[in-house]
């Protein structure tokens, strides 16, 4: 049994943009010599998540468009009149979706489906530098 | 410490089938002989989420009557464009739940609430073969 | 490699009450002296789930209207028809955000954010005393 770290860096324009991290993701698990465990995704930030998703340019629209119609970017929140910095509504995005993703490796690979891919949503109203931590558990 | 693995076959019926497999996973970690440790149980595809709910007739219409009031099964996607397969909102109401769910395992059980038991939501828009894969790690 | 579990008690208010572990899990990390691996945050009971969020007196206000809007405390639910306990919303919210949450340890250290708090929402309509499970997979 092994544990193996790996962080990779992205930069971002925010504004919901969706980035896929699956080829890194597996080639991190390649790298890490494990036959049978989990892999761990985690952004670092509060205002960007972690998810699956068929990772195509109509559903990238939707995910957007949904999480406009769920929690508007025009709407008043009170975290805006704390910090005056805008991005109440990407916080919320992220808390609801999660900043975290657990998925098995089995026989050397992750267990995701063909059209299952690992993204990183980022919410924040501006371009950000993201870190990604993949941590690999297992034997 | 160990990694232990197993898959179970799900026939569904989509259209937010919300089938109870925390007993095929209580077996599966008794299975392991793993006495503390996490157990992943992980969704294989893009239109099926995994969370915890009390799996009671009630909250199983609300979940579904919930998921068409946030995500609409009549509205206009993208995804339905590109494909035409018309499942776009499936996809989205998988990717805002998540594939994925890690419960500690404590003296030899999963630490579950008495009423909260896991689930595979299918929300695709016709019947699925699906796969669920359950991963152990612990001693 | 090793497995280390804790358990602490919340007393809680119920009604989105918002309660950040994030100390907590540290100090138990920090007696876990695993220097790299995962810890798991879980939340026993079906109307509690586990995220990440800044933790500050706006956000907290507007994750709590977002719930609000979301899933709204005065609809009618048929879990409520079936137990007359008036939480429908609670376990439905609860479901949505998750029970769970999985972060890596790297250098002995969660790879959070600096803004990035682990909080326990408290969705039922009571007060409840709760239990956190934070188990520890590591070296």
């Amino acid at each position: 049994m092994k544990v193996k770290s790996k962080k990779i860096k992205l930069q971002t324009k925010g504004k919901d943009q969706v980035v896929n991290v699956t080829d890194e993701v597996k080639q991190a698990v390649a790298d890490a010599g494990v036959k049978e465990g989990i892999v761990t995704v985690f952004i670092y930030g509060s205002t960007a998540s972690v998810t699956t998703i068929e990772y195509e340019p109509g559903l990238v629209k939707d995910i957007r468009n949904l999480d406009e119609k769920l929690v508007p970017s025009n709407a008043s929140y009170s975290h805006d009149q704390t910090w005056g910095d805008g991005n109440g509504y990407a916080h919320l995005r992220a808390s609801l979706i999660g900043p975290s993703l657990t998925v098995p490796i089995a026989e050397g690979v992750m267990t995701l489906g063909t059209w299952q891919q690992i993204v990183v949503i980022d919410h924040d109203n501006r371009s950000r530098s993201r870190e990604v931590i993949i941590q690999i558990v297992g034997e």
